[in-house]
């Protein structure tokens, strides 16, 4: 981790006039449009941080003077509904007993959002910052030597330096490089395939067959046509594992081997396994512990039904059954262990459904329209649950806004690591401990900068969302969603909402404004599949083809 | 009541071939299609029933030979997920605390079908028959000279007669005749407006005002071309009340007065009350009680937001809210009364929403498409709750099929009525209290005949769902829909559906066999008003615009 020093430009105006000063105990640079709420309320948030303070120190007492391990399991492409509520479950044909369950045992976060697509949502939370900010806003499917900076600074990282001791299990997808790689991210262990599901659950001859993937499996189609191999990539890096600062190794693929269906579901059994055994071997520490699973189911794309059967019966809904399972197993073992009561675990989807194999797949679109890629409720909107059984209030929920970011900042806070935030960047993630200690009312936040990839593309603000003015038409053209009362965002206000315009142009306009003075940073670039001792001769003739000018 | 004798048709073929024989301990006669589960199951269902018997004599035993009491709340146009679910108030900005407590305190019937507007789902539930076997599949708005006949046999006048005092409080929608009126159709008592929410609570200056309202009121517009002063109705009947076989009384509508917003909202608030005295006055009884109440809010059409004030702020989303109050206080009240374990509580809405004020009313499509008056999902999809405390274990939850005419044989069974339930015509309503008594996967019902208006519009079945083919295409081209993976009904499929074609066929035919040989009943038909003692003049007047041949 280095942090980098930046170049200041000049911004044209006084931002000054704009309170863009230390706010918070921990001098944390955040967006403009976080001090327009802190010069109104900083005076009582900063009473209530002594409070929270106070509490967290009393818990920490009541421990041995142990912080809480942190457990985060975040899950693929799920919108909001599909995890967590009985109603739903009738509504899709599947059962998620124990998600619905462990919903009713902390805080539900009602109103989390999320980035649009999977990159972009873990970077905003590693780095508590917009991803935009790192240059992680886009997806990445095959390789392309690049990936999280060295320079940003994770929340594992932190943690790491305030005494935790942190593991990384399953999907991690922020790059191919070395610098990029969760071991090198601050995680003492990790276990992780360095692409994601269009490699390792498309990519498959299971897939082809199951009408999922057109025009890469040549056993669906003749190819005779085809004079450029390279096109259909074939050979990339599956599943690596690494300790802390080591290189990393390919485990279970054998040189020539043709990845399948069978592979990536025993990946995931893998994974799924090696999460529980990271649980039984971190409570062992005296040390608290940071544990990141992320599964890659629900994502699926093959009938293979054993063992679960739902209702529903499509390739996902299974797998979202099966992860129930799977979930229902992971936190017995906490039972087990005797750690679930002073260990936060935090259950979310990193954004909606990947809505385009609706029907087959068995998961459409519910409450929210769209899905992953899009800026509309359904691509980043989805459930949150966490609980806390020592601190927070079990069967309860809050309808108060949150991003993603936000549980950089918050974990940071309840983990004493906020010291290591680095003062050189804006950081998005808000502190909102106090709502997980005091409960629904009590959150920070009551707007997210929505971007689509690179573009912002929409701004919400209380109930309101504006979905950004098509080029080149005037601001006053923007349309104007309550969410409340069009979930959907199928009856757009354009008068009705006018009194909003300003305001929502003022809140894009201080947005800028704070990008111009803590510009972005870039993204990491460097040659694929760097730092990986074992690579197949597939893999190193696919490198070759990558870098053609060598 | 006169049980009609009807001229059987002769049928163009055997209907012996289709098992078309008496069924259930009952004898009664159901559509052929539910013959069909007969045939598989009847055995097992017959021991089961001895089981459920069983059940149910220990349980009076229990309460001293008393039968249980019932209530039966049935709200207005609201869609699946409108009520009991936090998850889905927090979407739509609203709480309904009491309901969504209530809902885990019972079963959740999640899978409720009913009709899609409100004068056939109430038929049917009175019934026990699809409304199109009454005549009662049409919405009536004013005058109309018609309603629900004499001849119908109401689940009022069956527990009525096997010993329930009976109470109706609120929206009744069954017609403007005096045989059609709810105390000449089995209740001990009732208070009802005789028209609905059209008359109620749109037909007022503030409902013009507000926009909602086109065309009717003079004060909005100049209606200077008007040459005809009746097409625009004024003076409709208001509230009744009245005892059973006497005549009713219009109530607090003095002669000359223009009905107001707030006319409507008191009037709401007696209904209230009037429902809670019922509850005071029928538990002092011996006998047990059955009482329905339901209530006009949420329809709504002005903003009139004391004394709730939700986040939503929509004048629907209000009353929402303000319902949840009233309920949880209704509820309060037969704690107080000792009554809450042997009485039988149903609350659900009697169709979807009534999206065609979707937007500024703060209620919208949320999962399913459509609502009132459609025959998709959102249409005929609502939340149903039964809380029972003595029989039926708490927070449970079924996604079994049960259509609104179950509750009409299922009440039958539990209050010892089905001798009085009619052998001469069918009975659409399955006997579920086995699936009440013994939760999900007990349900006797995998189908439903959904009708939007006189028009078979599509047939359920498992998780399948065709839509009635246009006139004209060969049934090969009937789109069929998994509601399981596809709620919305968006993406039909024909080719993927074959294999059903045929059967979804022959369930049509097996229900015209059905109805060859049972033919509908005729709507009562008769003169406006009749059987109400104190007409105001204006009244007195609409009836001889309306009679314009006399």
């Amino acid at each position: 981790m280095q942090i980098q020093k930046l170049k200041k430009g000049i911004v044209g105006f006084s931002l000054a006039l704009l309170g863009m000063t230390s706010v918070g105990a921990a001098d944390i640079i955040h967006d403009a449009q976080f001090n327009v709420l802190q010069r109104q309320h900083g005076e009582t948030w900063k009473a209530e941080d002594q409070e929270v303070d106070r509490k967290l120190a009393e818990i920490r007492k009541q421990n041995g003077d142990k912080r809480p391990n942190i457990v985060y399991i975040l899950v693929d492409d799920l919108s909001y509904g599909q995890m967590g509520s009985r109603k739903m479950n009738h509504v899709m044909g599947v059962n998620t007993e124990n998600i619905n369950k462990f919903a009713t045992e902390g805080l539900a976060l009602e109103r989390m959002y999320t980035e649009p697509s999977c990159t972009p949502t873990r970077a905003a939370m590693m780095t508590g910052r917009h991803p935009i900010r790192s240059g992680s806003s886009e997806v990445k499917v095959t390789l392309v030597g690049e990936g999280l900076s060295k320079d940003e600074v994770t929340i594992a990282e932190i943690l790491s330096q305030s005494g935790y001791n942190t593991s990384h299990i399953g999907k991690w997808h922020q790059g191919d490089i070395e610098e990029s790689y969760p071991h090198n991210q601050g995680f003492d262990f990790a276990a992780f395939p360095v692409h994601q599901q269009v490699q390792l659950a498309l990519m498959t001859k299971e897939a082809a067959q199951a009408n999922n993937l057109f025009g890469w499996d040549p056993t669906i189609q003749s190819n005779d046509f085809v004079i450029d191999d390279t096109f259909r990539p074939n050979g990339m890096v599956t599943g690596l594992e690494a300790h802390k600062g080591a290189t990393a190794k390919e485990v279970e693929m054998p040189a020539g081997h043709q990845w399948s269906q069978a592979d990536y579901h025993e990946m995931n059994v893998r994974y799924q396994a090696q999460a529980i055994e990271q649980l039984q071997q971190l409570s062992k520490s005296d040390k608290p512990f940071y544990l990141q699973y992320w599964p890659l189911y629900p994502l699926n794309f093959v009938h293979d039904q054993t063992p679960n059967k739902s209702l529903n019966g499509g390739f996902m809904a299974e797998k979202l059954q099966l992860l129930d399972t799977w979930f229902g197993e992971f936190l017995q073992e906490m039972e087990t262990l005797g750690i679930a009561e002073n260990t936060i675990v935090i259950l979310m989807a990193d954004n909606g459904l990947m809505y385009h194999y609706g029907g087959p797949s068995g998961l459409s679109q519910l409450i929210y329209r769209g899905g992953k890629t899009d800026f509309l409720e359904g691509g980043i909107r989805t459930d949150a649950y966490i609980r806390w059984p020592t601190a927070i209030e079990a069967n309860t929920a809050a309808g108060d806004i949150f991003h993603v970011s936000d549980l950089f900042t918050t974990l940071a806070t309840i983990g004493q690591a906020t010291d290591y935030i680095p003062r050189d960047r804006v950081i998005d993630g808000i502190n909102q401990t106090p709502l997980l200690l005091k409960g629904e009312f009590s959150g920070r936040r009551d707007y997210v900068y929505v971007y689509q990839g690179d573009r912002l593309a929409a701004v919400v603000k209380d109930e309101f969302k504006m979905h950004m003015p098509v080029p080149g038409m005037p601001g006053a053209a923007a349309p104007v969603y309550n969410v409340y009362r069009d979930p959907r965002e199928e009856n757009p206000h354009i008068g009705m909402a006018l009194w909003s315009g300003a305001s929502f142009q003022d809140m894009i306009k201080r947005h800028l404004m704070t990008i111009e003075k803590y510009p972005h940073l870039p993204l990491g670039k460097g040659v694929p599949y760097s730092g990986i001792d074992n690579l197949r001769p597939e893999t190193k003739k696919l490198i070759d083809d990558f870098i053609s000018w060598h």
